[in-house]
């Protein structure tokens, strides 16, 4: 789990604070990723609080994390140094948090990401990371996971040393966040709550932290009783407490499925899940009445057809991703889930998106 | 907060194995602190995965923790071992746990525990320490400060490096608490929600902790819906959830009174807290409201006159006590609590009890 949590609006301003202790010495530097689409925004950048060597990376967030780029990430980094860095410090949204995981825990084990992605392979700690979402919903600043689209599959890095040492909730950073980007990454918090509470491996732990972030998803997307400043407070702390969910627990169908979307057709995972979820009555059928009230509500665009010109190696490629995804469909459906979930039903499945 | 935690029935089988790793070398023992409750109990002492070294010390929890106790168990320590602990590993209830915390921090920090009463002295970091648990309510296990009874005062030690490293809740170890004993320690819990919610330090993060544990302590002691396995499993995240709650808040009225109770008259915090808050309905009508129904349900005792027979001396060493804890008041009443809390306020409580 995270070791150390700051919450609240401004906190962001406690940066600096909260890393200079953690300073190995002047020539280790903190290297910064930040989401590219704060280039220029002094939200973010005029309160950086860069000293040294400390080094700033501007991160495309246009396309899924991958493996090869965490590879590419901290190579530069190890040419562009001479001491391993006193710590990563990632602000943005699930992809940069994925990222700083990522390149902390790779700095310190050998090898290519594509190595560690499964469970419990990683060996050795990670250096110092921070993690500082700007986006709220993917749980991944909660996260004992980073999902990387590696060479051979879409899977996570997960291990005890993949959580953030720091996280700094600060829900002011989520202000310029465009709102269909705010409804599908917040979607990925809903759909993480109902995978979690309708599952085989759903526990009283997992449970209360999933009831109350699907109470908080409700509310900010069914009702209209919030103000701006309350309803991005509580995505933030919904967006945790998803998180919180599924770390003891897992997730199920939606996510299984979206992962092929995302290796095949490199689709992000909020809005993949939402392509998904729309299709998964028979699974949810509750969650997915809900979904589509809360889509309507806010008036918003679903691609349609994405599937419609693949051919049956295409289908085959998504079908071999989420088939390989084995806890996710044991949670979903039971210890018998190969029995009912066969290739010709996900292939239908995919068919309608 | 706590780096890892276990949650399930059985969980505490896995308590050899998690410690393994963290042993430093084979005369470097894990110390085992065991609510005294438990000699000559299999459910536990049969399963302590004791090795080389490693020593277990039952402790008597009739009173409270004291600052002198902590320097005497880890005077203890030193002198029966050559070498620094791998951990300390405390399985009971809420005096244990911070125990526990306690002698972690004093086995790396010159002095006296009672020099560390406050807030962020600790210059050291504790050596690894785990929490198990037997008690659910204090939220002891989640959070950041050990109470104790000093010469001068009850405050806690507060700091970063309190957390446990490791806790392991299973919720079967707390299947044989005596009645009093359950309802008492529950509505520790119940008390931090209604101090956290409605303080004035309330935030978005401890107000989603806050109203989850509320909901949970809501259904466990006012509804006739769970199991006693479910019942046992919501009480235990209650008490997670209760202590997250005032981890990023704090606590209030009844918590500061009854400190005062426990430095003078030695009365357990549990039912110290009962006491107090049976006469606090100025401060927080809703909450006694619900707090009577609850004791009145499970028709359970709550000492009277207590105070009858003090002395103004004895009222003003209480009141004393209870006044220096000023962040409590200050989340209770607001910025200008001196102007409302007086002594002779406080008194005409006390005087009530």
């Amino acid at each position: 789990m995270v070791s150390r949590v700051v919450f609240g609006r401004g906190s962001f301003n406690q940066l600096g604070d909260i890393i200079e202790p953690k300073r190995v010495n002047t020539t280790a530097p903190f290297i910064f990723l930040v989401d590219d689409v704060f280039k220029g925004n002094p939200l973010i950048t005029s309160r950086l609080p860069l000293a040294y060597n400390d080094q700033l990376v501007f991160v495309s967030t246009k396309e899924e994390p991958k493996t090869s780029q965490v590879d590419e990430m901290v190579e530069q980094i190890i040419l562009n140094h001479k001491d391993r860095p006193s710590g990563i410090i990632g602000i943005g949204g699930g992809t940069i948090m994925d990222l700083a995981k990522a390149v902390a825990i790779m700095l310190t084990n050998e090898g290519e990401a594509k190595d560690y992605q499964g469970w419990d392979i990683v060996k050795n700690a990670a250096i110092y990371h921070v993690g500082v979402p700007t986006i709220s919903g993917t749980g991944a600043e909660v996260s004992r996971t980073t999902i990387l689209t590696g060479p051979q599959r879409k899977l996570g890095i997960n291990s005890d040393f993949t959580p953030f040492d720091q996280v700094i909730l600060d829900p002011e950073l989520t202000v310029g966040v465009p709102k269909e980007q705010w409804f599908y990454t917040g979607m990925d918090c809903f759909v993480h709550c109902i995978e979690s509470l309708k599952g085989t491996y759903l526990n009283a732990f997992s449970q209360s932290y999933g009831e109350k972030a699907l109470e908080l998803c409700q509310e900010i997307f069914l009702e209209d009783t919030l103000s701006d400043e309350d309803s991005q407070d509580q995505l933030m702390m919904a967006s945790w407490h998803g998180g919180m969910s599924i770390a003891y627990s897992q997730v199920g169908v939606a996510h299984a499925m979206s992962y092929g979307l995302g290796y095949l057709l490199g689709i992000k995972h909020g809005i993949g899940n939402c392509i998904v979820f729309e299709h998964l009555e028979e699974y949810y059928p509750e969650g997915v009445a809900m979904y589509k009230a809360m889509r309507k509500k806010h008036n918003i665009f679903i691609p349609q057809g994405i599937c419609s010109n693949l051919g049956d190696d295409e289908f085959d490629i998504m079908i071999d991703v989420a088939l390989s995804l084995e806890p996710l469909w044991e949670n979903a459906i039971g210890k018998n889930w190969k029995q009912i979930i066969t290739r010709d039903k996900l292939k239908a499945l995919y068919q309608k998106m």
